[in-house]
């Protein structure tokens, strides 16, 4: 069986700086009419950077949403009409210094789809070369280098807990066991 | 090194169905002063039902940002005050009719923590007795049973892009690996 929502009309409830609200009235499959909230956001890329031996460098960071900072895979939003691709490329090189040889795609992440439209495009980096980093001002993280199979561990026991970062890590794990 | 962005004052720019938004003054540790835009969410449960064959029951749905059908593991928001195994039972229960013997806990997924409070906790269900589902009003789900390794081929090839499932799955099939 299938299902359908279709959108009536809406509003935009709040315009800002990094999302945007509506407020939509949208048809249901029984024909019955409901209001859909629905938060507007660019989307962003994750790269997890490792090098031939396992270690992959992360950020730690500030979290404001959650007071704390938070290990994650490097990542950043995309910039309007920003390949997600060349997004991964420059957040890794602003965020770790890093260039890399091989790029591989590990897939799309909804992050919140029942109420949000962001996507993250999640990717994994190989074949490393060190340069500088360049944050954005007011951005503030430290790098920090760690063994796959370390992060493995932290995702399993609950202490990384970012989902862009849990997916990158177990999807580039599964990779790597799956090429022994 | 240390980082944190202290809150100065804020204001709430939406109240909303699901989410508020607030938009905050906070001072950086190197003193400047910036904004921060905050998604208020209740948080959530998400659970993963699966037999003791390695069947799991997933939910196909209309996800309306997406504006298409997505297969997730069972989830939903917090009641407020409510816990979030509770949750997770219930959940299960509403749309899947399954009660479950072992309840374990997978972890927190913080779904967008640049901008947003929301976390789900993540549960594997197992033990499974089933009974009728019985869906909100204006719910509309298909309920599908599908393996453990096919869930995983369908998350590493991309098929499954739903953040909270990717993790539900991963951490499952490692689990099982391990207690191998």
């Amino acid at each position: 069986m299938s299902y359908f929502e279709k959108r009536i009309d809406g509003e935009q409830k709040y315009k800002g700086v990094i999302v945007n609200v509506v407020l939509d009235r949208a048809e249901l499959c029984d024909g019955s009419i409901v209001k859909r909230e629905v938060v507007q956001h660019p989307g962003g890329a994750t790269i997890l950077p490792m090098d031939d031996e396992g270690y992959c460098y992360c950020v730690r960071q500030f979290r404001y949403p959650f007071q704390k900072e938070l290990l994650e895979a490097p990542a950043g939003k995309l910039e309007y009409g920003e390949n997600p691709r060349e997004c991964a490329v420059r957040e890794l090189s602003e965020e770790t210094g890093f260039t890399a040889d091989e790029i591989i795609y590990l897939g799309a992440d909804y992050t919140s789809p029942g109420f949000s439209t962001e996507t993250l495009h999640i990717y994994l980096a190989r074949g490393l070369h060190k340069g500088k980093n360049h944050l954005d001002e007011g951005e503030f993280l430290s790098v920090e280098k760690h063994h796959i199979d370390e992060l493995t561990e932290l995702v399993m026991n609950g202490e990384i807990a970012d989902g862009k970062t849990v997916i990158a890590v177990l999807k580039a794990k599964r990779l790597l066991e799956s090429e022994k």
